[in-house]
């Protein structure tokens, strides 16, 4: 059966770590964030919150709270995606919905030319991340996901189908 | 800015309940799981494994561990979503890559004209399911997505961007 550019989207993503310093239009990340808002999610409670940081200043006092910080601060933009804890109805539905919602983001990123990474090992600071951004701790940071135009081309891989499928009848 | 195929797919898939009956080919299931298997995770360990179900007795066995059981009946597939426990590193950033891997075979089967839904409330039984299906407990069930071609075109909605949006500097 052919792909078709869904498909092609979802299996030519990578996660970009080096950006070429351009600016990302607010435009695009508005449509990201669009994209995001049309995952599911169970009972459709949609638990997640955005904080869009471009603001130099955050993005350095974020890069300090990961290993990773290198990538926060030449990204062009972040988006923290939070689990609004007070609309949430079940953790581990909750999550996945919020990894849906990420997913989501990653891809429309990538459609429009933008590089993306999801970044977690940040979340062992999690609460320092509120506190740094002002945020009320009812949000509990999920991922931060960094954005901008890719200067590299990163290759990956995955486990082949015939291993990940445990039964097909 | 203008949208493009990747958002209005993202835009407009909606989680479908009623069906023609008409079969799906075996090339279509292949390459649903193929977006799965390429959704990204922590430390790429794709904690993923999938069961496809098509077998009549399995999928009524299966609606009779769900209120939504009407659905799995006559839907034509079903792929069950499990979580490696002995892949996993993290529960959170784990279950969040299952969800993102449920996102991308969602969008897929968009993309062919398939519609499906995410169901979880079968959770509540997840040990019988394994049972049912004769599956190592080490696979812990996540979700049940029922696919078949579109009898209906619901309708949904989502919370505004500027409700979702807590921050943007």
């Amino acid at each position: 059966m052919a792909t078709n550019e869904i498909v092609s989207t979802i299996k030519n993503r990578r996660s970009v770590r080096k950006y070429t310093g351009d600016e990302i239009p607010e435009q695009a990340i508005s449509l990201i964030l669009e994209a995001g808002r049309w995952a599911p999610s169970g009972l459709n409670n949609q638990p997640w919150k955005f904080a869009v940081i471009k603001n130099g200043e955050l993005k350095d006092g974020l890069s300090g709270f990961t290993s990773y910080g290198g990538i926060i601060t030449k990204c062009n933009a972040c988006i923290a995606v939070f689990y609004d804890t007070l609309e949430g109805y079940n953790r581990d539905k909750d999550v996945m919905s919020i990894g849906a919602c990420i997913q989501n983001m990653l891809l429309a990123a990538s459609s429009l030319g933008i590089g993306s990474v999801w970044l977690g090992e940040i979340l062992n600071r999690k609460s320092e991340v509120n506190s740094l951004l002002g945020i009320d701790p009812r949000y509990e940071l999920m991922a931060v996901i960094a954005l901008g135009y890719p200067d590299e081309s990163p290759k990956s891989s995955r486990k082949e189908i015939s291993f990940l499928t445990i039964m097909r009848k």
